[in-house]
């Protein structure tokens, strides 16, 4: 076998880069498919990649691969740990980690290619591969998709792709229908008014502002979402000032929402605007908070006929122990957009990365335990085996399912 | 004369330079001390600058300036505003702003140097001129003394020294006793678990745990110090996360303290670590807030009997009614280091740099407005005439009553 | 027809009473009960009552009412609105209103005993009706069983019942397997130190612990539960104080909670008591809290097959359009207990009460608006017309269904 | 001597009555003044008392005691410790104690007028003994004044009087000029939306818009007010909601306020108002809250030249070093009411009544130990010897001072 996937995995996780800037991950995959004799086309929306691989007439599946990392400092004590920093689109010097498992995905994205090379006589049609930036910063897809990805590869049927879990190694999760939450970002600039740390009465101060909001923000999930609905609402960030003994002249909170319905997201965007408002006119403030919506990116709807016929794959591949329903998970994704702009169904499934010995709990109601680091963790370390060749395998078993 | 006072305080102005980063601030005074005949001696304490005028049998009077600017982004429409950005010791790269008037200072004391030297006739003894390096982080002037001030330039009498402050320009204002307050800087860092923005189950978020801490803070002032005793607690900085989607491991405020009251101050230290501890307990932390004591400097104490000469001169050169008694204050300087490190009395007074007209609420009560921007806000623009005049005039009239 | 639906509703309504206190209305139910001709046997549990109507062979059905009110200060502006007071268990003077709707089930019960009276020819078995007590207290139920319900009345094959609830009057809403939530009240005593208000200083301040409590108990459903799980956390009593300017001793929070799963309910106690803890060592307090538990009841389980009979019933007598899913709701209901206490399935349905025109949003998600006055609030005013005949036809459609 | 102090104080203590109700009380001190032989007049302002003592030409002096408790559940192990219970204006059933000391004050006032009968023939003029009501609600002074008082008995030349407090047994505090402070009382009532406790997202919940509110509230005090000025912001009382699974409509919080300055006092009752209507809008509360200002006293100012003139006689009689000055204390008083409206001077003293051993910290700062239980505590406890000889000796020797 050509590529040796624990060694690329462990090379890709020691180098992550950040969103938009996956340069060396970007020409590891391209020059990864063209070893194989596959077409390759770079800087797709920048950084992307999409290789083709046809095969004869049948239908055309999509394979993704999102690429980028995150700015976490690694606190895992693996041997081949990030010690990585980049420099952020804000200006500042920031760790880089694979806190989010996107070096699994490009690895097994590379194992399938070669297994769907290797066994070319099995099936027939058109397998594209793509290795996505940016998803983190939730641009990615549409930036491919912007930059005339379906000008330059063959339109799919459908799209596939996984995404690492906190969930035992060795087992893939499908979710029919609603599967991954929405999600939208929002920034609330707190103004306060500035001053001498010593003289508190001679300015508005903004760190009590915020905190103050940020206590009041917990009680849009706590009281204003019904018990049958869903909605996650996280202050992600919050800076404010830039000397102990200076009062500075605002804060700013960066908040991550995620909902299954429009209506909840609707509710939950117009209660952050009117708390923020209420604590700057219970501070006094100068004058009221810009609350300003960025990135945001719609629920990830998986087809209910393609997931059944996956699901019926997985099982036969892998048995039915090894393939659990997970509900709807409050993570996002932007693959949806590959599959909306072609008009064609999605099937997007979770991958099991973790040593099962961990989930002494069992895995009955889908929830893990503090104690298990999960994405977006400094501790995050997947577990290499199985993790990897059920990664593999899941890809070529689905893709297989449709190139018959 | 030589000096433009306008002139050269709006250089100053315009051109801030952050803690022991003074070097262009410190060669104005070098050679403005010079270019008066004056011996000096640079680079004590990294960026000190101290000049030495002797002028016969006498006593030794020591005036004092600082140099340093704030890490503050300036908001006034000036004509002269700051657009200087520096790189913090932090490695950030920040604005800086002479937010809080030691370009005032800077400008009165080489007013002051020329003023002596042009009346050397009518007065005996020795000046020592100190442009003293980072007051703004509390340690300058220890940096000088232990950088050999002493062994290099004459030990004095007396120290004497201003700040400009939010009171009427032409106004001078001394009180005898505890003048300026304590002031120690703690550093908390709230530890959590870093996670996925959609995952806080899966994580303790550190963010609401600053947030309740800030909330509790509070209650230090308003709670547990008593109505005839003075605290100020102010937590001036609070930083939290990299990225809107990921709940970072850990938040960490700047808490900046102002008492007159060793027992007062330990009250307050011991309560912040008890909130935090607290805080840390409610939100099941993996371990307790790391609690760092920083920079820290005593009560400035005005010498009764000096002060008491001090204000007798200041009300035969200015008249009464523009020698006002500001009672104790809650900002905080290290100058009593200078005269601490001598064995010497002290006399530090406010200078009053604001237009008079904005005082509508009188003086009786030793507050300004929240609308009148003081010291570190952005907006602080002292009024250049008559508020060099005055200060220049203040240096001379206090050391010649010394140097008789 | 020999009872008035609309008058009988009205006269209850107007004379509510609190839990263990319903002596007119079990009268009432008795009186109606025995005008039909039913055997009666009253105080059982207190202030229960049961009929028992023999007719023939065949299955028993057991109909329940609850009967108790609230301590509610009425705010609609009906006629025959409440202004009753009562004393409550701790002897205080409180006002008592059907908040609740309890006063709709007693009506719709007798209704329904006089419907299947008059069709006694065409069905076959036993019907017996229960009027329980204290449902809001959550021990009805069991003082029933306790005091030996199935040794006075035949014990029953199936037990059914409903819910008036903010839907639209002339709707059911059936859900299958757990359809109402688990309910737990937690009493937290806050303990500080009372004295002077005019001297914090020398107390520990109870109110501002109960405060900062109060918000930290947001957290536990904001940060502490997966957006998949459900947990209602409510502080729903918050008492503290004597006189204004007194600082008292310590504060009481009221905290009820929903859940249905049991895992999850107790993570909320155990996030309850550590937040409680917390608080109370960030306040400094002179002993930790107490943290009681009272009446607590389970999951309502609605019996999958027997619901689906019920459904299908309700769908042959309403039509399919107003026989919906509510899915679960998170109020909690003890009648489960009767069936749980005679090892039999129940089917228990929440019954349309209000203005369909209220309901602008459409019913699609089962959520209502905050401006629909919902149970316990003190606006709340059922429809009479079509709520009530649709409660008898419900209950004689339901047990017909079982009587063959 | 006729009247035992001991005996007398503890039956008081004993028996302790809410402001108005002091009938048991009233009567113990016209009781004892008759059997003294002095004229007393009764029901001055409801319960009020006042007894003439004329000897002569000469000065005339009033000595106040006030005679009123509060509702606070004594939890001292005294074996005379109160187990009294009263029914408060509200009509609530609650505990009432001697928690501020007033048994003391009534007891030294009784027995300073045995002493003055006693050496009658020593001093001249009159002296007028006022034991007056309802001093915890502010009021009592007023409704005597307004009830003819000095139509009744003879308008003094001035007014004296002390108040027990936790400092040592055996001293006497004196302060001239503001000496205690100006006393507000504001009622906020929050409007939420009431109703279930399991749906809150059908309310508004305001029991979340309470403690945010009074989170909030501490920011005045930590943030508005300068480190140089006196605020004391305490809620007293804060009381929602009837019973665990309802969400009430309102809550109630009763806030004192203490100052010295009434432009600090009004920034302070501004302050509320913004805070109050700035979390309700956040919340999104249905209308905003009421603010109600009550009972509300000035600050209480000791005739600087009466007050010198009391210290000399009280070094004389004690020595100097039982004469301290405790600078101005948050503590109000309505005392000052009885002077005004005679337009004459007051001098007002504090009596120490606690163990001289407690006071580990020494008397410097004028601070006592949260340990030490203070007035409205419910642990307060004066020690009965020497606090009762020294309060009738302090009274004596002050009244003697003007009768000469």
């Amino acid at each position: 076998m050509a590529i040796d996937l624990e060694e690329t995995y462990k090379d890709l996780h020691e180098h992550p880069e950040l969103s938009y800037q996956e340069h060396r991950t970007a020409k590891i995959a391209a020059d990864g498919l063209r070893a194989l004799g596959i077409d390759v086309v770079e800087d797709i929306g920048r950084t992307g990649v999409a290789g083709v691989l046809a095969n004869g007439d049948g239908p055309t599946v999509l394979l993704r691969a999102d690429m980028d990392a995150l700015p976490v400092a690694e606190e895992t004590s693996l041997d081949y740990a990030s010690t990585q920093r980049a420099t952020d689109p804000d200006g500042n010097d920031v760790p880089v980690m694979h806190a989010c498992g996107h070096d699994v995905h490009v690895t097994c994205l590379l194992g399938a290619a070669e297994a769907l090379v290797g066994s070319k006589d099995e099936w027939h049609g058109t397998v594209v591969f793509v290795f996505q930036p940016a998803e983190e910063v939730g641009s990615g897809a549409h930036a491919m998709v912007d930059d005339g990805l379906y000008d330059r590869v063959p339109k799919p049927d459908i799209v596939l792709g996984q995404h690492v879990a906190p969930a035992p190694a060795g087992v893939v999760g499908v979710h029919a229908g609603p599967a991954f939450a929405a999600t939208d970002d929002v920034i609330v600039t707190l103004h306060g008014e500035g001053g001498h740390g010593s003289r508190p009465e001679a300015t508005i101060d903004p760190v009590v502002m915020a905190a103050a909001t940020v206590m009041r923000l917990q009680t849009i999930v706590s009281r204003e979402i019904a018990g049958g609905e869903t909605a996650v609402v996280t202050v992600g960030t919050l800076h404010a000032g830039t000397k102990i003994n200076i009062i500075p002249p605002d804060a700013t909170l960066g908040i991550n929402i995620r909902t299954y319905d429009t209506g909840v997201r609707d509710r939950v965007v117009a209660a952050i605007e009117r708390i923020a408002n209420g604590e700057a006119a219970a501070s006094g403030a100068p004058r009221m908070p810009d609350v300003e919506t960025l990135d945001s990116f719609p629920v990830l709807h998986n087809d209910e006929a393609a997931t059944e016929r996956t699901i019926g794959a997985f099982r036969a591949a892998f048995g039915a122990e090894r393939v659990i329903d997970p509900g709807r998970v409050t993570g996002s994704e932007d693959v949806g957009t590959l599959a909306t702009a072609a008009g064609v169904p999605i099937v997007y499934w979770l991958l099991g990365g973790l040593d099962p010995s961990l989930f002494t709990h069992g895995l009955a109601n889908g929830t893990t335990d503090a104690d298990i680091p999960s994405n977006h963790s400094p501790h995050f370390a997947p577990l290499i085996h199985p993790t990897l060749e059920t990664g593999v395998q899941a890809l070529v078993v689905a893709a297989r399912e449709w190139l018959g």
